[in-house]
């Protein structure tokens, strides 16, 4: 049986790819397994079927036969190991790419969130443009980090791998806002990794939900 | 040989046990394998020699022969994958532990970060008595949810894992402070996570290098 995950009905970024089901549609086009989508309206969210699924009450969750799986890096690493595709064969190489999967999650991505959630529920607060500031030079710190560990290579660590699928991931919230300009290699690592097939597949499967259009080549 | 890792030589929480490298001397222990710490002065994170082993220039990095690691989460989950003691045999209850040590890291331990964070740099600012309630409730929320999972279970899923071991680190992070005050569950958790062998021991090594006192047990 197909893996089934979960998404929301209506993304509240319209279809822009942000949500994190994204990264787990992203894995599974890139190992090739065919999927399922629950949709989930907000009010489901919390609710005891799906929080039984998912302690957090968030989106993505993943049902493969008996097992059940919630987080994102949990769900793209559990692929990651079970299909080739997303991790090197070589043993140091595979545990260097998870590496990266961590640090784009618990390094790269805090900072990155707490700017965007300032930006959500705090932009007319009056300490905003204050605190705003000290956000930015916090994500900058890391992107400057990145950028000059990326260097000129085309991927975190050799080929492509799951680490460069989540940081890319991670990247990708920043939005077209200004922190990536100053970083012309890290805005041509998130480029490129757009630019894979697997990755414009999912986007359009996502996007799809949003507009209510089945994605090219689906019935 | 044995592997190394790093942690700082002058730790900022005075040997609480919340710095980074505990999780992952708490895992060796559970694990039984004897390691090698290097210390590192401040001043010594951010030089190249450090960023070649940790690009984000943080403790703990981990150097195994030719492998070198960074991200305690990385850490941890390579020590859980090739020795036992910290994940099931059975596969799908190792994914299921996994997904707990991204819900440690990803989920629960950024408000808990941003919480101190504020505490720590904002407690003087005109908007922290405003801005405290907000940051209390974002991880009010994953603690009720974390609390109405673990019910009365001993651990999160099964027997100790991985995802315990990680859970209960960033848990501790939250000091003696209020907060878990709300969930006795919660609370008796973190003192089981504590009342281990392996965590004893590891709180003891690094408690030693802060007093300048070895461990029990050390020559």
């Amino acid at each position: 049986m197909a893996p089934t995950i979960t998404a929301f009905e209506r993304s509240p970024d319209r279809g822009k790819g942000l949500a994190r089901d994204m990264r787990v549609r992203w894995a599974l086009e890139e190992v090739g397994v065919a999927y399922d989508v629950r949709l989930l309206p907000f009010e489901a969210m919390k609710r005891h079927a799906h929080l039984a699924l998912h302690p957090f009450g968030q989106i993505p969750t993943y049902e493969e036969d008996d097992l059940v799986l919630f987080e994102s890096g949990a769900i793209v690493l559990h692929l990651a190991q079970r299909h080739a595709g997303l991790l090197p064969k070589d043993a140091d190489a595979r545990a260097r790419a998870i590496s990266w999967m961590f640090a784009a999650l618990n390094t790269m991505e805090p900072p990155i969130i707490e700017r965007g959630m300032a930006y959500l529920f705090e932009r007319e607060k009056p300490w905003y443009a204050e605190r705003m500031p000290m956000l930015e030079q916090r994500v900058d710190v890391r992107l400057a980090q990145l950028s000059a560990r990326l260097g000129d290579a085309g991927w975190l660590d050799g080929t492509f791998s799951a680490g460069d699928l989540m940081m890319v991931s991670v990247l990708l919230r920043l939005g077209s806002s200004r922190p990536l300009d100053a970083y012309p290699n890290l805005a041509a690592y998130v480029a490129r990794g757009e630019a894979r097939p697997a990755y414009g597949r999912a986007f359009a499967d996502q996007l799809a939900v949003f507009t209510g259009t089945p994605a090219p080549g689906q019935a």
